[in-house]
């Protein structure tokens, strides 16, 4: 399995040693790695019926990916820990292997190491590692009041496309919402970019705006303030929410699994291209919108 | 969960960014990094009314630190990946992580972050990081014809102690195989001590001698041949396999998960410290002992 998942596949230069051995060996030329695991499992994560094994792949890949651009890193390799039933079909672990590649091939990286083992249900464990090129890492804790708060990427339209897709087929899962809940599209290059920028401190938005941004709050003793309207509701979205009678700004607020990335800036900062402005760094504690608690859970707990 | 097993514990100087953060961030000093992922599955890999969980903990740090110390690496870090019941009561949970951390202390390292999410089944995905320290990584391909053969660790104890356990009550497990299986105690200094000692190849015996020499065999172009007589068979096992009317030899031949470590070296070379000569390396292809083929399994077949 490991060597049908990996014959073939060039790897970037980075890769010093590949899959094969008992270990990879992976450049990292700062004198740093940095590095995050991320499990999706079966029934819980994603369903082989709701998404094909490359999707499943590559969203298992992006989880891992999408943290390391919250440090401000850039990737440089991947390793996956499968476990599967073993009558799991070949077509099913092709598929998962293509998904994790291609996943991989969009920011460059090698898929350089794993394990396969055997298990009732589908399980991945994805290892990211990368490269902060010198800078220093954008953690939880560095948010200061008077600190723009900023987001980058696609809010709320996984949760709009689980939605979508819990319903059954009455629904359309077209145009969008559907595949978003399938595979994210996080911003990989905007984590280095708001580094770069001086973002003050960074996390990637998978539990939910409100909840992540609340371990932000948090990690840096402040609050943040966030404005409802600086929320574009998307018209796809908009529609979902109509004809599921539900609050689009529950899906954008609470909503996790896009991987968008949300920062805090200095005020003076420019921001960098595709962030945009949602809220302010205050102190208090917790967050707000509109100066307001929400009212609601702020987003997916695992063990609700 | 991530909380109550990682507060209050501390970090070796090489975490720079310990847990608490969307990725963890560690020193590489020679610009390298080592990386490799093993999982272990309830019911495949373990069993909780076989093993206690912080014996579960520490087997799954071994599984990975030991594929380290196969490369001649030092290790730099641990990353966990858990998955678990909602129910799972609190003093599993706790006895993993203990488990984990007193395995990474053995070693010097920190667990410097992880995921943990639901599931059926409990599933571990243990990432370990090390370090060359400036050497080159020893491979599975380097052997050649001439080099000796040399182990050092436990072989065929852990499969020993899980005939047993597999008994029942009938025969105690005490002393020593039951724990074997319970808890390995890999050699992991020995690794790096082969490496700057010039060893040639090198794997880690976590499928068993005959399938993993294979490996090595196959990845280096060569055959080897193993002296029947070079092993010793300690009292302990030669007792259980009295009792259960098998053959000592093929738990040590073919048992895994004790994580011993094999390699080659050039006939020139003194071995280091606990490592013992048990073969040669041959111009032939394949693993044989005592000059003819094994019958039966080389060892333990995930799928089979």
């Amino acid at each position: 399995l490991i060597r049908r998942a990996t014959a073939g596949r060039r790897q970037p230069p980075s890769t010093l040693l590949g899959p094969g051995d008992d270990a990879a060996v992976v450049a990292t030329p700062d004198g740093r790695v940095v590095a995050t695991v991320d499990l999706l499992v079966q029934g819980v994560h994603f369903r082989l019926d709701w998404s094909t094994p490359e999707q499943v792949g590559r969203k298992a890949a992006a989880a891992s990916l999408a943290d390391l651009a919250a440090m401000g890193a850039e990737p440089s390799a991947l390793l996956v820990g499968l476990a599967c039933p073993p009558d799991t079909p070949i077509a099913v672990t092709d598929g998962l292997a293509a998904g994790l590649w291609s996943e991989a091939q969009r920011v460059g990286v090698g898929l350089v190491g794993g394990d396969v083992v055997a298990a009732d249900a589908v399980t991945l464990a994805v290892t990211a590692l990368g490269s902060l090129a010198g800078r220093d890492p954008v953690t939880r804790s560095g948010a200061r009041p008077g600190d723009v708060v900023a987001v980058c990427g696609r809010l709320g339209w996984a949760a709009a496309g689980l939605a979508v897709l819990s319903r059954g087929t009455g629904i359309p899962a077209e145009p969008g919402v559907g595949a978003a809940h399938q595979v994210p599209e996080p911003p990989y290059p905007a984590g280095p970019a708001a580094a770069a920028a001086g973002a003050t401190a960074m996390i990637d938005v998978s539990d939910g705006l409100l909840a992540d941004l609340g371990h932000v709050a948090e990690a840096s003793g402040v609050g943040i303030d966030l404005v409802r309207d600086a929320f574009e509701i998307p018209e796809q979205m908009r529609d979902a929410a109509a004809a599921l009678g539900v609050d689009p700004y529950e899906w954008v607020l609470t909503g996790g699994d896009d991987h968008a990335l949300a920062a805090t800036f200095p005020d003076a900062v420019e921001l960098p291209a595709e962030w945009r402005t949602v809220g302010t760094v205050t102190d208090g504690g917790g967050v707000t919108v509109d100066g307001r608690p929400h009212i609601g859970r702020p987003g997916w707990e695992h063990f609700s």
